[in-house]
């Protein structure tokens, strides 16, 4: 489906899409809001979702939790449209720039996955850490839109 | 050294940093430009990268092809300095928001390692996906800056 990796000056500054993908058959996905460049998610694709997310121009995922292919959207609705999709150098990872209108892209019901912020500084060793939220408003109940199915979260 | 994760709710919503490390021991980053807001790399830290990077506000990864603590830019010069870091909902992955001046982030000389877009739409089962240079301009010559260096990209 991709152009076999045998050469790396081609897989860093070829023209062909070569992508890398882990033990597991996944490459990393970085997503982004094309309007704010704030980053919504993480994720993961095997390489049906990407060749999906390239063919319909809508994202889909590997989901590692329930071990599918996940069209993300699909039950909270906001699906992630494609505004641009990027390789890095050595193509083993993905960058979407994608529009969900005024959607959510969090399972827990933020905009962002990253709504909490990492103090810098010294650390002492024998207290825990404490994040800090930077984004204390939902833009959907989770329990409303996901009622019964397992929260994706694992320990 | 980070707090253990027990419970889901706490990981999601609390305010204590809990940290999910795969079964390699790493946790995948997100490093973007705080200026522009563009991705410039995607990394990994392990639980010691991680703990160096919030002590020194400056970006420490762990090299996978190195197999080792890698604080960016020691040989180029470019080092990261971290202006915001961020965790996401499950704590399985961190956005580094941070300042390099003038400076790159890719080893092949471009200031983002994503200067080549994926086209989007049909892709053709016997012809391969050719992609696009968007940032054609080299902020260092590689050769000049890593010299005998073996090169990170794997195939």
């Amino acid at each position: 489906m991709f152009k076999k990796r045998d050469n790396i000056k081609e897989v860093e500054e070829g023209k062909y899409l070569e992508p890398k993908f882990d033990e597991n058959g996944l490459i990393p996905v970085i997503t982004t809001d094309f309007k704010t460049g704030d980053i919504l998610m993480h994720g993961y694709m095997n390489d049906e979702a990407l060749k999906k997310t390239i063919e319909t121009k809508e994202a889909y995922y590997w989901s590692r939790s329930k071990k599918k292919i996940w069209h993300k959207g699909q039950v909270s609705g906001f699906i992630q449209k494609i505004k641009e999709m990027r390789i890095d150098d050595d193509q083993d990872s993905i960058w979407l720039s994608v529009d969900i209108g005024v959607g959510a892209s969090c399972h827990v019901g933020y905009r962002s996955c990253f709504y909490r912020s990492i103090p810098l500084g010294k650390i002492k060793n024998d207290q825990d850490l404490e994040i800090e939220f930077k984004d204390k408003k939902k833009i959907f109940d989770p329990k409303k839109i996901y009622k019964d199915e397992p929260n994706p979260t694992k320990l």
